[in-house]
């Protein structure tokens, strides 16, 4: 593939983060299944309706670019679910299990949050206003889902996790 | 595996992270040589020294856990350095392939920020006081040469890239 110019790299990173996208509204409902608290369930089910929402979005901007809507194979959001899929496996308590899926989310938001902070940038610098705003929303979105874990975390989970090593 | 306690959790991440840290000591040589702005050159080999002293602070918190000094395959990152592998290998103009390893390493960057925030947040529900020290450095580290990939990409790399699309 010939990259010449910003705007092939753009739609190289939006085939990405489609697969990518897709790949999480396959794993979130076994993380879900997996998770105990209700508060980290609900924080699970409402990001994966915003998934599905960001989705939609990434194929708008592909649209809006004039290119196909077909993903490309990301092999970083495979290895980040594979590891997410391992500790699911483990033989954990409840609250570290918790504690441990909350971790794997977060590694998964961060993955996310670098892509469309670097899609918003080209978006930009080309003077793609529309697409910046949709690119936009979801950087926004996956910011807040990983303050949201990180707060989950610090009050709850990992707290009651904690307190199994006391024990 | 047993995971039964936090600190298991915790020790089973600072495997993981030791890993990635390893993998990246060995890639980012590969990006310096393929990059062609000085500042990026500058930027990544700077980030290539802080990283081989992440390793040591991850060495010293598991020396502090009383674990062994060992690391276990991180899919993750293998992943994450794959797709910059793929990268590297495209046909690019050397402005475009500039942003196209800013994106790349703003990946593996914020996968190190999502892993050290939670080791941290692990460190100090466990009443690590050390340990969160060190790991707080390297994920201070971590964010900041995050921020200085976005500054560089917005300031000078990704304009140039752009310049070509108009062309």
């Amino acid at each position: 593939m010939q990259m010449e110019n910003l705007q092939d790299l753009m739609k190289s990173d939006l085939k990405d983060v489609l697969h990518a996208e897709n790949q999480i509204v396959k794993a979130l409902p076994k993380m879900i299944k997996k998770a105990s608290h209700p508060e980290l369930q609900e924080a699970l089910q409402e990001h994966l309706e915003e998934t599905k929402e960001q989705v939609n979005r990434v194929e708008q901007v592909m649209e809006l670019l004039g290119m196909p809507v077909r993903a490309k194979t990301c092999k970083a959001m495979q290895g980040i679910l594979e590891e997410g899929k391992e500790v699911m496996g483990e033989d954990a308590d409840d609250d570290v299990m918790d504690a441990a899926l909350i971790g794997a989310a977060q590694k998964v938001e961060h993955y996310e949050i670098a892509t469309y902070g670097t899609l918003c940038t080209y978006a930009e610098l080309l003077g793609l206003e529309e697409a910046k705003r949709l690119l936009g929303q979801n950087l926004e979105e996956e910011k807040n889902a990983d303050q949201k874990l990180t707060d989950l975390a610090e009050a709850v989970i990992n707290l009651e996790a904690a307190d199994h090593t006391e024990q």
